[in-house]
C-alpha cells in the first residue's frame, strides 16, 4: 500500500486554545506518527465549573503510542506547553524544542512528576532533530513570547511549515525578528513547500499587524505623566513588554516592583536561559510600599481578571502591604480575550471604587497583538508559496475564513477541526478519517473526561439545585414513615409558605405509607417514585425541579 | 425640623441593569417617595447559577409603603420595566407611564397576575401628573426603543431631570426625535434645573453618538448585495431597527419573516398603540421556508446569543422548518453587551460550521448606540445648565467619570451607588444615609434575596462536587456498620483506582465503629467527623474537597 502524509489536529482547531497536532507519515493505519505541542485552555463556569484545566484528549494517540516517535514543542505559552506534564505519561515520548521553551516545558515535567531526561535542547534551522520519516527544523519566527518557533517538517511527501503563532515583527524587542530572506530561502530550497499549517487567531483583523517596538514612546510618555502609584498589567510571558514597561517606569524615575509569580518566574527563566540580556533592578512589595508614590511602578499579573492574580487581588484592597488609591494609575497593557470581560470589568469597577484611574488598550496605544492578521497572513501565503494551506489555532469561524483567503489566491485549502485527519500526499487535502476526540479535565488532581458526566451534573446542581432523600425500610420490608430530605441550593420556602424540606418530607410518607410491596421491595421502582414525587411537588412549590439522589437502606434481617 | 429632597438608587447605580431609583421629599425620615423603574438584569453561571431573573432588593420602599406615592416608568426595556409585576404586590402603588410603555408594563403586569387597573397612562409634557409634594411631567427623548421618556420632577425644592436612557438623535426613524428646543425651555423656566440624574452608559465612548436614520443605506447594500437567504438579528425592542431591517429586505425584493416570540410581540404592542405607522407586511416560517432563498430576509431575536432564542436555534439546526446552509448570511445589527461574548461566539462558530457568511457591526456601519455618548452627555449638561448632576444608568467606573466631567464644568456633583441616599436640597449633594440594599433573584417560582445562600451553594456544588453520606444509629444507639455515600459531580475514581464512594464507605465504617458514644449520641459531632472524613479522603484521593450532606437516620426503639 502506497505511503501517505497525514495531518491529525486534537486540540486547537476550531477553538483558540489547548493545541494539539499530529503529523503521520507512512503506510494508512500505520504511519509513523509526531506530535506538535500539548495545551491547555481554561475552564468557566458555563461550561467546566470547578475545573482546573482542559486538555485534548489523547486516547487515539495513547492507543497508538507505539508508531510516536516524538513530541515538539513549539513555544512557552500555556496553551502549548501546559498539558505537557499531564499528558506525558499516557505518551512516554521524548520532547524536543528549544532552549527557554525548554525551561518552561521542564517547570511542566517536574510539577507533574515527571522525568525531565526526555527533554532535548535544540539550536534552531539550520540544526535537524530526525524523528522516524521526517527531519525537523525549529525556525525563529517573531510572537508575544520569545523564542517562538515555526517547524519546517521535511517528509518523504515533501515540505510541511507548521507557524505556530506567529506575527511578523522585524523588530520584537526581546527575541528573534521575523526574516523574511530566511523565509524566502526555505520557500525555495528543493521542491519548496508543499502544506502551510498556519496559525488563524486575526485572520478578521483588516490592518497590517504593529510591532512590540511602536509601544516604547507611549508606554514613557503614558508613565511620565503620572502622578502617583503607577500599575500596568499585561501577560505573564510577554517578555519583550515587560521590559519596555519597566524601562519606561525607570526611565521615568521610579522603581520597578514586581507582583505574581508566573511573572517573577517568567524573568528568571528568561534571563537564565539568555533570552533576556537586561532588565531594570525590581524591589520587592515592602520596598514598594515604604516608597514615596511616585517613585513606584508595580508590573503585575491578571490582566484577564484571574481571581487570584495579582491585578485582582490590589482591587480588592491590601495586598503584600500594598493599597491603591484614589490618583493611581492602572494600565491594562493587554487585550481582554473574550469571555473573559467580566473578570476584567470586575476589577475595573473595583480599582474605580478606590479612585483609581484606569488605562486601557482599546484604543490600540498600549498593546499590539502577538498573532499575524489578515493582510500579514496573505504576506505569508505570498511569501511561503504553499500548494496547500491548512488553517490551525482559530476557532471554526477562523479556519473558514482563513481557507477562504488561501482558496482566493488558488492554493488547495481545508478547514480540519479537531478529529479531522487529513491526507495531504495529494495537490490537495483530503478528508480520510474522524477520530473520536473530546476534552480532557483535570478536576483536582484527577483527569476526566469531558463526557464523563461529573461536569453535567455540576450544571445541574448548579441551575436546579439538589435534593437529597433518604428512606429506610425495616427488616420486615416496610418502610420507616419518616422520609428525610436536605436540600441544597434550593429556596428555604415555597408557594405554601412553609418549609419546602417538611412539605417534601410530608409528601413522601403519605407516598411511602401507600406503596405497594411491589415498589417498596424494587429499589428502582421505589426510587423513581421518590424521585418524581420530589420533583412534582418542588415544581408545585418553587418553580423548579431538583437533582434528586435518593437513599434507600434496608435494614438487614437479624 | 427643615423638609429636604433626597434621592436613593436602588438599581441602576455602580452597574448597568435592573434600574430602581426614589426620590424623596418631606421632613428627614418622613420624606414622601416616589419610585422611577423598576428593571430586571439577567443571571449569569458565574455569578447567579439557575437564576430566571435579578432585580432590586425594595426591603426598604416595602417598611415604608405608606410614604410611597406613586411608580413611574420611563420606557419600556426590561431593565426599566422587566421587574414591574414581580415587584409591585410589595408596594402597590399607582404606576404612571405613557401609552407604548404602559402596554408593556400592562403584559409584566398581567404575567404577574397582578390588577393592570394601577396603571395610569399620561400624555406627555404639558401634562402633569400630580404625586404627593411631586408634580411630574414625561418628557419625549430618543433612546432605542420608542416613546422613551425623561421625566422632569418639580418639588418644592427645585426642579429635577431624570433623563432615563437616552441619545441625541434628531432623526430616530421611529418615535420622538430629541427636541433640544423644547430643553432649552425646561432649562429656562422658573429657577432652572436643579438636579439632572443623568445617563451615564456611554461615558466612556468619545465620538458623538450616531443617528439611527444613518443605517438605512448600508442596510439596504447589504440585503441587495446578498445572494442567498438573509438573516437579520438585532434587539427585540428596537422597533426602529426593525423597520429599517424589514424595509430594506423589501426593497431588495425579499419577503419578511419575524422570528422570535419577543420581537412579533414587539410589532403588535407598537402598532397597536399607534407608535409605528407602517411595517411590511410579514410571513411565517412555512412559507419563508418555501420560497426561493433569495426571496426571503428573516428577522431574528437573540443578538446577545441566548440559548433559546432564535439565533441559537437556526445556528443549530433546523428551527421552525428553515435550515440556514452554505452561502446564506448571518448579520449582527447589535452589539455585544460585555459578558455575553461567549455565547454570541458560540453562534457564530456554529454558523460558519454550516457554511453561513457572518456579519457584525464591529465596524459601526450596521448598528448604532441607543446611549449618549460622552460629547452628547457635556452637550446636555451645556444646554440644561443643572446645579448638580448625579450620574446614573452605569458602573461605578462609568459614574466616577461622569462626575468628573461635571465638575470639569463646575457642576457639583456625586457618584451614588445603590443604597447611597443624597440630600439634594443644598447647593451640593451630601450622602446622608447608607440603605442597606443587594438584588432579589427570581428562581423558578419564587423571590429569593441573593444572600440567602442558595445562590452560594449551588456555586459551591458547580464547583467542589457534592457528597451525600446517609448513616443509621439503632435503636441501641449503635452505628450500623454501612455507611452509604452517593456523589454527585465527582470523578468516578480517585488515585486509590477504586471507586472514590466505596473508599468512602470502608473509611467511614471504620470511623463508625471506633466512634465513642459521645460522639454517635450527638447529631453535630457526628456530622462533623463524617464531614471531615469525607473531605480529607477526597482531598487525598481526588485533590479537592466536595460539598458535604449527611444524613443520620435513628431508628427508635419500639
Amino acid at each position: 500500500m502506497a505511503e501517505r502524509l497525514i495531518y491529525l489536529p486534537l486540540g486547537g482547531a476550531g477553538e483558540i486554545g489547548m493545541n494539539a497536532y499530529v503529523y503521520g507519515y507512512g503506510e494508512p493505519g500505520r504511519e509513523r506518527l509526531i506530535v506538535v505541542d500539548l495545551g491547555v485552555t481554561f475552564g468557566d463556569m458555563d461550561s467546566a465549573p470547578g475545573i482546573d484545566l482542559i486538555m485534548a484528549d489523547v486516547a487515539w494517540l495513547e492507543a497508538n503510542r507505539d508508531r510516536i516517535d516524538a513530541i515538539f514543542i513549539t513555544h512557552g505559552h500555556e496553551d502549548h506547553v501546559g498539558a505537557l506534564g499531564l499528558l506525558w505519561p499516557r505518551l512516554q515520548k521524548p520532547i524536543h524544542c528549544r532552549r527557554f521553551t525548554g525551561a518552561l516545558a521542564r517547570l511542566k515535567m517536574e510539577e507533574a512528576g515527571q522525568p525531565t531526561d526526555q527533554l532535548h535542547i535544540h539550536a534552531p534551522r539550520p540544526a535537524v532533530v530526525e524523528a522516524g520519516p521526517f527531519r525537523v527544523q525549529f525556525v525563529p519566527i517573531s510572537h508575544s513570547i520569545p523564542e517562538s518557533s515555526a517547524l519546517i517538517i521535511d517528509t518523504p511527501a515533501g515540505r510541511i511549515v507548521h507557524t505556530g503563532d506567529f506575527k511578523l515583527d522585524g523588530t520584537p524587542v526581546v527575541g528573534e525578528p521575523f526574516d523574511p530572506m530566511m523565509w524566502h530561502e526555505i520557500a525555495h530550497e528543493g521542491d519548496g513547500i508543499k502544506v502551510l499549517t498556519c496559525d488563524s487567531t486575526n485572520v478578521f483583523s483588516p490592518q497590517p499587524g504593529r510591532s512590540e517596538a511602536i509601544l516604547a514612546n507611549p508606554l514613557l510618555d503614558f508613565v511620565t505623566s503620572q502622578r502617583q502609584m503607577v500599575v500596568a498589567t499585561t501577560f505573564a510571558s510577554n517578555i519583550a513588554r515587560l521590559r519596555t514597561l519597566a524601562e519606561a517606569g525607570v526611565a521615568a524615575g521610579r522603581k520597578i516592583c514586581l507582583l505574581g509569580r508566573a511573572m517573577r518566574r517568567m524573568i528568571t527563566v528568561a534571563t537564565e536561559t539568555g533570552i533576556l540580556d537586561r532588565f531594570p533592578a525590581v524591589i520587592g512589595p515592602e520596598e514598594a510600599a515604604e516608597l514615596p508614590r511616585d517613585k513606584v511602578m508595580l508590573i503585575v499579573t491578571g490582566s484577564q481578571g484571574e481571581r487570584r492574580a495579582a491585578s485582582a487581588q490590589l482591587s480588592r484592597g491590601r495586598y503584600l502591604g500594598i493599597q491603591l488609591k484614589e490618583g493611581d494609575s492602572f494600565l491594562f497593557s493587554s487585550r481582554t480575550i473574550p469571555g473573559n470581560e467580566r473578570g476584567v470589568i470586575r476589577i475595573m469597577n473595583a480599582l474605580s471604587e478606590s479612585g483609581v484611574d484606569l488605562y486601557d488598550a482599546d484604543d490600540g496605544i498600549y498593546h499590539v497583538s502577538g498573532h499575524a492578521n489578515r493582510p500579514d497572513i496573505e504576506a505569508v501565503h505570498e511569501l511561503l508559496k504553499p500548494k496547500m494551506v491548512i488553517p490551525m489555532h482559530g476557532e471554526h469561524m477562523h479556519l473558514r475564513e482563513h481557507a477562504k483567503l488561501a482558496e482566493k489566491r488558488g492554493i488547495a485549502s481545508a478547514i480540519a477541526t479537531n478529529g479531522t485527519m487529513l491526507d495531504l500526499s495529494g495537490d490537495a487535502p483530503r478528508v480520510v478519517d474522524q477520530i473520536e476526540t473530546g476534552r480532557t479535565y483535570l478536576d483536582g488532581s484527577v483527569l476526566i473526561g469531558a463526557m464523563d458526566g461529573v461536569v453535567r451534573d455540576r450544571i445541574r446542581m448548579a441551575l436546579n439545585g439538589h435534593a437529597m432523600v433518604s428512606v429506610i425500610i425495616d427488616e420486615d420490608d416496610n418502610p420507616l414513615p419518616d422520609a428525610w430530605v436536605e436540600l441544597s441550593g434550593l429556596p428555604e420556602k415555597g408557594r405554601a409558605g412553609v418549609p419546602l424540606a417538611s412539605n417534601l418530607e410530608s409528601e413522601l410518607a403519605e407516598f411511602l405509607e401507600r406503596a405497594d410491596d411491589k415498589i417498596v421491595m424494587d429499589d428502582d421502582k421505589l426510587e423513581d417514585g421518590i424521585r418524581k414525587i420530589t420533583r412534582q411537588v418542588a415544581m408545585e412549590e418553587i418553580g423548579k425541579k431538583p437533582e434528586v439522589t435518593v437513599v434507600i437502606s434496608r435494614l438487614a434481617a437479624e
